[in-house]
């Protein structure tokens, strides 16, 4: 059974996120059942990260395989067309490897987190930016984003529905910066805990807005104990942009 | 009176336009409506630009007149609290001299047209962009834009329902360049015909196809006539970025 890559653009609200559930609409099933439409095949979309409900991904990637050989562009253009009304796009379709995993094969998930930091409401934004009204002191969130970085055990920022075997992770990059009126906050990372991108995003706004000093983060994580860490940040200001593999 | 200038955004996917209509919502009447609602008043809310159904704008400019002096600051919390739950925002209110006014005071408008230029149809920015499937040549419609630039007679790019006294009209800016994979254009004038932004756009995106060569934009402008120019590019694309007055 030939294997297919697939890199996926999706606006996440309204739906339940990537994974299959019973209780709303995911990406997942948009795409399998854009499949079947396709070729009347009943296959399984693997998805490289399992983004939650409102979350968006401008670079997802997934893998399929089909029962016979088909041309990657006449794929693409049939899933496109199969996905339609729901806010999802096949960008590129390209043959995989019968090895190739998008989950299991991943060396690198980059996600961007966007704080609209302004007063006034967002409008053009709504589902796209978590707006924070009072001025955020970047320097300071930087700093205690300085503490997040390496290899740590991320207890303090996982959910309590996570299901990695280990809650230690090591978090490559964690970059803070101001665009316009917005607070730009990029993570990388072989692989993130369920919530910890937002539940980081989340206790890093405490520091922005002076609630908690920068060190605070530090000892935060030293606790290894959720309740010691700030609230989750809502879904919408969160995008997987980049899934990457070894060459 | 006391006069009070606003600046505001919004998404215009299912408005009417800025202006008041009996069809349907505008942003004129969102505002008025949350006027009436802050203080009572009946007033008319004056925009700088009356944008189309379906455009956007991250910078209009509009003023007002109050019964009584207030705080600009309670009166942007307070619109903000009265639009929702539409997409409009107030960013900023400013007070104003009994002189200005928002449309006729206005020295420069600044419009962005984005393109999205790939094979995939849009899924995060379908309601912001056009979405054009064959590569554009970008070199082409520069060229082309080259021609429009200047005092000219634009009644190839007016619309029949355009109310404007004269159509010429001096384009000061017409700049186009790629942000990934993106056109995005970027026009600046005194003042436009209607629909002139999208008509241009919807002519320069034929050259860009190689429909047209770049010089046929020359002949089109100089038989001033709608018939001789390209179709107009849809709504959604297009956004009022700033409105700019004398100092």
């Amino acid at each position: 059974m030939p294997r297919y890559k697939l890199f996926i653009e999706y606006d996440g609200t309204g739906l339940v996120g990537w994974q299959r559930q019973k209780n709303g609409l995911s990406v997942q099933a948009i795409l399998e059942t854009a499949v079947e439409r396709y070729c009347g095949a009943e296959v399984t979309v693997h998805g490289a990260g399992r983004t939650d409900a409102g979350v968006h991904a401008s670079g997802q990637v997934a893998h399929f395989d089909l029962p016979r050989e088909a041309d990657p562009e006449e794929i693409r253009g049939a899933l496109n067309h199969h996905v339609r009304p729901h806010a999802v796009a096949v960008l590129v379709v390209d043959r995989a490897a019968a090895t190739f995993h998008a989950r299991l094969s991943a060396r690198e998930r980059r996600y961007r987190y966007r704080i609209l930091n302004r007063r006034a409401p967002p409008a053009l934004d709504r589902h796209r930016v978590w707006h924070v009204g009072p001025p955020l002191d970047l320097e300071a969130m930087q700093e205690g984003a300085g503490y997040l970085i390496g290899k740590h055990d991320f207890s303090t920022f996982r959910d309590a529905l996570c299901q990695a075997k280990s809650p230690v992770k090591t978090l490559d990059v964690l970059e803070i910066a101001r665009a316009g009126d917005e607070i730009v906050i990029e993570a990388r990372a072989r692989s993130f805990l369920h919530h910890q991108v937002r539940n980081m995003v989340g206790t890093l706004k405490l520091v922005g807005i002076g609630q908690w000093a920068a060190a605070r983060i530090q000892r935060a994580l030293e606790q290894r104990d959720r309740r010691a860490g700030g609230p989750t940040a809502p879904p919408q200001g969160l995008c997987l942009m980049e899934v990457s593999y070894a060459p």
